[in-house]
């Protein structure tokens, strides 16, 4: 196989054209080599100021300069599968204007071609920065590659303050809600259908479950002025043997979307409450805690002034809980529409890609 | 293939070994040809006064002796599948006395090895009789034997009452309850379950329905003095996309068994009547009318002289249901506990298959 090739410094020079190259080299989760490879050798290439770390398909570059704070600019660089939209095309469309279109333009080969081409840009940044983009973020969380340096390497992750560049709409959302799903099994008697009588229906012993959830009221919670706006739900419900049979056990799958000031324990404890009184099983099958935006650091301040806009809530749990559990005030701050980010038409406005560029360099560029 | 050779007259002579030999002749649904051969042969040799026709693997085997009255003894030769209990064995159990044991004994060799030994062994019965032994009874309706021979040679099954030797403990079961299957499904809205706001909770849409179920009291219908008693419940639950989604949809499947005075249409207008006012769709996927029990013809009158006894409600639908819909008076009768039809360890209680052996023939053999 022959050394992979770097990005041409005309790319380097353009972001959009940059996010689109990174975008058709395909790395879904699993797949993405090809793509680390093409990174570890731009930064070979032009970034001779970095210091490059490889572990497995992820790579970390940072500056050296002894500045008195560093930050973290991380990304991951897989996607979910490709269904017919690679390669990219960059359209002109009347609602949105110019956008480039295709698998990983949202989520997040723009955030990751920012980071790459301010790596090269920038040998001087006014604080030290870690650029890390990594693999296996789109599938189970224990192959998550920022996962595995936080558990491995964690040397590599030191820093004061980190800007995760998932899509975010060009503008930062600080944080982000923790998730916990859970399993509500009811317990019956199997009989026959005919004879029902000799049994105990485990599905109708679900009403309750469903009533409260159908009745439930979600909290909106303000964590370091933001508003989180919690949920609760039903995400699943499965019960029954046979057409002719009295089911002897439901399951109701709930899925909770807490704010980041409760712990995993706050929200099992709130998952068991809404069945209180009810003669069901809770066994808890996955959790992860929220991430509190961070937003009263002095480097988040700075951050905001530079980037401008307002900071939004993050609702949906992104790899920021990563390094929240790590000590390290985190925001996502990246180009496109996070509701389009596993849609098949994933498209992203040229603009936002360029005003995200154009954010973080004041960033950095600042005196801070 | 040799031809297959008749059971032999000792086992003619003894229902309780004759039952155990047409057992140990595996006939799982769809496999029944050995065993209708065997019938076939046996009744060459030894039953010459009967009128014999094949029909796949289904037998109708019928005197010819100008009476009066005509009467239907029906058994079906399938079973469900062998789960290591073949061949069979006969034990003397401390609870139950003299049993024989293995798949089949109940459901439903006993009932079909008496109707073989009395048509070889009654030749001028006071009515004449149609012996009828049929496949595919424990798979699919379309399948049924029985129902095949209504559909394409009625003319076999013109009769003015019907016994089928369906296990009911060696009691008299009349009719049978009707059933139905519908579902019942909500309709949401998705959305990514961090964003629950932006959806409708199909699951949670649920909860009226399975309050309703839950609450549902069913009746008990007295038809020709029989008490029939209902039951409608939920055999089956599903709904959910993925865990991090609020569900689109969510099925409720009911499974409504109803007295026979009650037609298939005044079953599904209950059904509808039940979620009635709620936003929900109904669709009946399977449906089956009951039998009325048919005791008042005068012909049961005699039959149950004869067997002795008092008559219970039968609450399983079963194949008199198919004589009920060709306007024939039909009854269960046959050795076997009904709720260990499909067990693993079915087993049979050998007094009972002499007591049903000692009904029958009584009833044959005496003027009616």
């Amino acid at each position: 196989m022959p050394d992979p090739r770097p990005f041409a410094p005309e790319l380097l020079a353009d972001v959009v054209a940059l996010t689109a190259a990174m975008c058709d080299i395909e790395s879904v989760s699993g797949n993405e080599t090809q793509l680390a490879d093409t990174i570890e050798a731009t930064l070979a290439a032009h970034a001779p100021h970095l210091e490059v770390m490889r572990d497995g398909d992820a790579i970390v570059a940072r500056t050296q300069l002894g500045r008195e704070q560093r930050v973290i600019i991380a990304g991951h660089i897989d996607t979910v599968p490709v269904n017919g939209n690679l390669p990219t095309t960059r359209v002109t469309d009347p609602d949105d204007g110019d956008i480039l279109v295709g698998r990983g333009t949202v989520d997040m080969k723009g955030g990751c071609a920012v980071a790459l081409a301010l790596a090269c840009r920038l040998p001087e940044p006014a604080v030290d920065v870690t650029f890390v983009w990594y693999d296996h973020e789109e599938v189970e969380a224990s192959l998550n590659g920022l996962g595995r340096l936080a558990r491995t390497r964690p040397e590599l992750l030191a820093a004061d303050f980190a800007v995760l560049g998932e899509p975010s709409n060009g503008a930062v959302e600080g944080g982000c809600n923790g998730t916990l799903r859970a399993d509500i099994t009811t317990r019956g008697r199997r009989a026959h259908s005919a004879r029902a009588w000799m049994g105990v229906n485990a599905i109708h012993a679900a009403a309750p479950i469903l009533e409260r959830l159908a009745g439930y009221e979600p909290q909106t919670v303000t964590v370091d002025g933001l508003d989180y706006r919690e949920g609760l739900n039903a995400v699943g419900i499965s019960g029954g043997v046979a057409g002719n049979v009295i089911p002897d056990a439901c399951t109701v799958t709930v899925n909770y979307r807490f704010a980041p000031s409760r712990s995993v324990a706050d929200a099992e404890a709130h998952v068991r409450a809404l069945v209180d009184g009810l003669d069901v099983e809770v066994t808890v099958t996955d959790s992860a805690s929220g991430a509190r935006p961070g937003l009263d650091a002095p480097l988040a301040e700075r951050f905001m002034a530079a980037v401008g806009g307002a900071p939004a809530p993050k609702y949906g749990w992104t790899d920021v809980a990563r390094f929240s559990e790590l000590g390290i005030p985190a925001v996502n701050y990246g180009p496109g529409n996070p509701s389009l980010a596993h849609a098949d038409d994933e498209r992203v406005p040229i603009a936002q890609i360029r005003d995200v560029e154009r954010g973080l360099t004041a960033w950095l560029s600042a005196s801070i």
